[in-house]
This record gives C-alpha cells, structure tokens and sequence, in this order.
C-alpha cells in the first residue's frame, strides 16, 4: 500500500472540539477487518425516538449496505436505533455474500443492542469485491456495547477513515425560540490506493427533535446544494452515504419552517463537504468555481462541474496557470446554453474576459500571482438569465497519479 | 513552451505512403502565424465538381472558422473548392475579429484561386483567445498557390501539427464494379501544451464521384463510430473539424449502397483516429473498451466512454494494475441501465467477473502480466441485451500532467 499518505497541505491545522450530542453514544474498536493495528469499526447508538435521514449514492452498481439503508431509511421506531461503520472492505461487488454480511450484521446488532433490525443501518468502505469477514465484526459487538459513551466522536471520525489525510468534523450551535439545538457532524472521504475506492460517508447528529420526513427533505435538499457540488475526480462511488439522525434530546421542535436550524444544518454539510474536498487525492489547490447569468440553476451547475471535473483545467491550476482558454473551452462542452459573446471570465476579483473576449484591462502578470494562492476562485458569468450554482473541486496533480498508478497493492 | 515533447511510444514505425489523390493539389508554407522556423500553413486545392462532406465539433464555444465552414457544408458549385489550415493560433473566443479574420482569408484564397467565396473553407489550431495574425497567411497565397503539387500530402499532415509528436495519415485503395478508388486521410490532434488546446482535425480525399448528400451521410454515420469514440481526456475542443472531399476523377460513381466504398473510408478514419489517441498527451498504453450485452447500442456506448474517460481507471492502467473494481464503479456511475448480478469483465481473454462478483478461476497474477502489454483490451458485457460499442482511449500518466501543468507558457 505504500506507506501512510503525507497530509493533505489543505488540511485544517486540528480536528475541531465537537460537543456532546445528547441522545446519541459512539464507541469505536479494532476488529482487523482488513487494516492491522487502527480500529476500524464504530458504532453509534441513537436514543429512543431519534429520527434517521439519508442520501445514498445514485450508483448502479451500489453495495450491499447502501442498498440496505435505502430500504429502511423512511422507517420509524420508538426504541431506537443504530449505525455500524466499518473500514477496510467496502462489501460492493460481492455477490449474493453481501447482501447475507450486511443481514448478519445488522441481525447481531439488534440483538445486542436491543433494537429492531429494520432500525440498524451499515456502511462499508475500504477494497471492493472482497467477503466481508463480518464475524470479526460481530465478534466485537460486546465490547463495543459496553464501551459506549456521548463523548467518542473524535475516535468515530478517525475508526472511519480509509486512506483520508485527516478525520473530518463539523458542529453548530442554533438558538430556536431561546433554546440551543447542536450538531456535529463526521465525514471520510477522497483518500484512495489502489485497489481500494473511494467512498465518501458522512454522519450528522443533532439533539432537536425533528421529525423523520422533515429531516429527510432537509438533508435531500441541503445535499443538492453541499455534497453533490464537490468533485475530486469525477468518479462516483459505489457506497456514497450520509445520515443524519435526530435524538430529540433537547426537546427543541423542529419544523420545516426552521430557517434557522436548516441554516446551521447547511453550514456543518458544506464545512464537511469542503474538508472532504481538501482532502482530495494529490490536492494542493481548493477551488470553488462560482457560474451565474445561467437560463437555470441546473444549468449554471451543469456548466460549473464541466469546469470542476476538467482535467485541463484541474492540471492548469495544479501549474499556477490563470488558463482561461480551458475555460472557455469546458463551458462549450458541457451541453448547458452558453454564447460566447455575453461570457465574462474571472480569476478571484481579476477579470480576464468579457463579451466574448480576452479583457482589454487583463493583465497576465497579475493573475498569475493569484493563481499561487492556495484558496483560489474561478467566476463565470454567462449573461444569459438569473440561474447560478457554486460547487467546489481542487487540482489534479502528480500526487494523484501517484497515488492511483504508482502504488501497487 | 518547454521545447519539442518526444515522440510518443506509441507512434508508428513510419509516416504510410499515400497514393496521390486525382483532383487534389497541395502546398504548404512557413508564414510565421505563431511558429518560427517550420511550415505552419496547407493549401489543399480541390478540382471543379468536388464533393465537400464535413463534421465539426459540438461545442457552444466553436470557433469562427468551424462557423463558418458548418455555415458552407452543405453547399456545391462546378467551379471546385479549397481548404486552407494554419496551425499555431485558433481563431477561438476572438469575438468579431475572429469572424472578420476568417472572412479575409477566403476572400483572399477564393481571389487566389478563382473560386466561389462559398467553397473555400478554413481550419485554425492552437492558441486560443489571440488575434489571427490573417495578414500574414494573405500574404502567402501567391506563393501557396504557385507551389500546389499532388504529391504534397506528406508536408500537408506536417504543416497541420502543434504539439503532436507525429504526422498522422492513413490511406485504402477499394476496387468498385472493377475500376479502383483510391482514399488517403490525414488528421493532427491530442498534444497539447498550456496554454494552448487541442484541437483534431482531419481531412480525407478520395477520387471517388459522389454525391455530396451522400458522402455527407456517409462521413456523418462513420464518425459515430470512429473519431466520436475516441477520447484522451474528455475535454472537447472549440475547433474540432473533419473535411472529407470527393474529387471524382477517378470516374468511379459511388452511391449509397457501395458498401466496398463506405468499408474503406471507415477504415482511413478510424485508423486516423487510432493515431490521434495513440498521440494522446503522456499516453504510454493504447486502450480498446469493448461494451456487449447492453440495452441498446447508446447505452453500450455511455458505459463504454465512463470507463474511458474514468480517472481512476486510466491511471490504474498505467500502473498496469487490473483493477476491476474501478470498471464496476464507472459502470455503475455512467447513468446507463445496469445490473450488478448479470455484469462480467475481462481484460483481453482473462474473464476477471462475471455473474456480479469475482470470476473463480481469476487469477491476479496473469491480469497483472497482461497489463504489462502496449495494447489492452477492457471487456464488459452488462448481459442485458443486444447493445454493443467499441471505444479507445489511453492511459493517464505522469506525462499528461507535465504537459498540462508543469509547463508554463
């Protein structure tokens, strides 16, 4: 596998203080399921009562555990539920065996935890068309039982990564009609060897009390505009999973018109995505690429991840190189409206092109130096109508060739 | 821009021998639009009656000169034709002037050659976003024009280059109700250096008579399935444009039924387009997916360019690392039907899945000597189907992000 991978330079200088979730307790273990000598399964128990939301990879070929969430995630319960993580085995491309890990899993965790199985949802990560040992899994599950408690995120977020750089967390405070409402979320994702996959799982608690259909068209909403506009290289995973559960502990309601908590929801997706991102393989850029002018929303995002996934542009920006051409080109390509004539170009607040051509005050010098920043913004405006969209991806460098060629497993 | 790229691996032994084309004539010259010391402009001269077919890029950002040939293709006149190129400057995102510059160089060519104004057509590759310099190739005609030679198709494929590392060109002799046409090609496309891009061109003589209709819908159904499945990187060029002319002075009709004719130009094309991904930036392998099984052949096909254009699979490639699981993710990613439990892969004549999960006799070892080879083959049947496409591709390499980033202009 290579070694451990160096940290990502866009990594944030600590893992944040996440506070206690009410309602929700973590513990974490080392089961071997394929990396020696980490713990590589957490488990996390929800309170009776707590809601549970998701968003899952739209891939054919979805594993066995994401097809099992999906199954159940409209569910409800009064006695609680749970969520088993694993790394190191992804259980995606394994046949009818997947399917049976995944049942003998969330079967022995209802037992232990006293739960309905319809309410224990699993996630896998790590190399693909591999069994799952789950009895090294189930093996564990007492002693992960017994070492519950509300303060073990920070482990959780480190039990689920892969080869990430950095474990990923994110929490907000929110006063609803005088009360304080908290979330912390967890994400892993963008560090890959060969032959292992990328997924991406994300976990967001919260003490309010929110009901399960609420949540649920909170999170699909929020995920359209946060996690759905990253791009590291184009390539979708076969596990791609969040959930959020809400305990209800604080006994703060929640409703769908809670301008407030969905706001403090967005910025902790949004910060988990943009880590996610920072994370990205070989990454020494973060880009957002903000398009605006567009005929829709949907447009100006179809126009903007054209930009994101391109590789001559991620490659320019990896070399410093305020490359607009490749701009122009990736909007041309994407199939969205464009006219060239009412296209303007920036590179953070330096304008290099408008109506259709290069700027007259454009100066080379100049946007090169900004493209030695390493927080950089691409802007394009289409003068076309009012859509608009951001999304963020960063560069694509040696380090990802690297990472993906060079290192036999 | 970082001195002469080397040849790359993949190139042919040698430059073909073309047959002379009867109603073709050729010149080349060095007007200095961008590049000095070598010649970087062709004149192809068509004689009266000449059929003109062409296909040009998709792009909403298409280039002043791929206007206004698409604005001409369907045209005819007894008086003959002309396609002049010039390498090292676009004519892309240009605004007005760019429509301007290209209406001053057919102009002047039609002038020159005493031809209709509506039968001279002009392609423009390289850099993207400056002025064309048109004064300086204005200035050549009458030499260009005193220089024409049949046998110049040679220095044509060179004249046309920019960052290739090779001339490309491919020809095929076809016997038709016992008389001989013959057909020779050439095409530049695929190096690139920043900040110029790519664009592909190719033109393609034959002294067939035909109908233009006819070599329009001929040249229009092939490139379905010849240069439209090709991909390096999966960025489209502003300026892409295949020119196919019939000269008829071989006397030899030929209709929409001459299959013998029609199997001959698929050949030149897409052993032209072989060429143009075998020059791929940094490419060291040469990639052939083959997709059976599918719902229908559009759905073969949408699987079959996520495998090409999936970063993680072309960097496994060049690792030379059978990783199979990438193949399941980009299938599963590709937006086309699927079915996990009915999908099988091989690389070459190794079967590495089938029926949804590793193939039992798999053995890791022999993918991993295969992989080693120059040319691979990426085999997926989905088993849904009757559905099938072919595409090719290279792989992406450390060479491909030298080229694109490390390299400023």
């Amino acid at each position: 596998m290579g070694g451990t991978p160096p940290l990502s330079p866009l990594a944030p200088a600590n893992f944040p203080e996440l506070p206690v979730i009410n309602g929700v307790r973590f513990a974490t273990i080392e089961a071997g399921v394929r990396y020696q000598g980490r713990q590589d399964v957490m488990l996390a128990e929800l309170a009776p009562g707590s809601a549970v939301a998701g968003v899952f990879t739209q891939s054919a070929t979805r594993s066995a555990a994401v097809l099992d969430c999906q199954s159940k995630i409209s569910g409800h319960s009064n006695q609680g539920a749970a969520i088993l993580v694993n790394s190191g085995n992804a259980n995606a491309f394994t046949g009818r065996n997947g399917a049976e890990a995944v049942q003998a899993i969330t079967n022995a965790v209802a037992k232990t935890l006293n739960l309905p199985e319809a309410r224990v949802f699993t996630s896998s990560t790590g190399v693909i068309g591999e069994s799952l040992p789950h009895d090294r899994i189930r093996n564990k599950l007492a002693d992960l039982s017994g070492a519950l408690s509300e303060g073990a995120i920070d482990q959780a977020a480190q039990a689920i990564m892969t080869t990430d750089t950095f474990p990923k967390g994110s929490s907000a405070t929110v006063e609803v009609d005088g009360a304080s409402v908290q979330i912390a979320g967890i994400a892993k994702g963008s560090g890959m060897i060969a032959p292992d996959m990328a997924t991406m799982l994300v976990y967001i608690f919260t003490d309010a009390k929110v009901e399960t259909s609420v949540l649920q068209s909170m999170v699909s909403a929020l995920n359209d505009t946060t996690f759905n506009c990253i791009t590291v290289d184009s390539d979708t995973s076969t596990s791609d999973t969040l959930l959020a559960a809400a305990t209800g502990a604080s006994g703060v309601e929640i409703t769908e018109n809670s301008v407030g908590f969905m706001e403090a929801l967005r910025r902790v997706m949004l910060d988990l995505a943009h880590q996610v991102v920072r994370d990205g393989e070989g990454a020494t850029k973060f880009v957002e690429i903000a398009v605006t002018g567009a005929t829709s929303d949907a447009d100006a995002k179809t126009h903007a991840m054209a930009i994101a996934n391109s590789p001559l542009i991620k490659t320019a920006v990896a070399g410093e190189d305020p490359n607009w051409g490749r701009v122009v080109m990736a909007i041309g390509k994407s199939g969205a409206p464009a006219d060239r004539d009412t296209l303007s170009i920036s590179f953070g607040d330096i304008s290099v092109a408008r109506n259709g051509w290069v700027d007259p005050d454009y100066n080379e010098d100049e946007a090169a130096a900004y493209m030695k920043g390493q927080n950089l913004q691409i802007r394009v405006d289409l003068g076309l109508g009012g859509g608009k969209a951001k999304v963020w991806t960063c560069d694509l460098t040696h380090g990802y060739i690297e990472i993906n060629a060079d290192y036999r497993s």
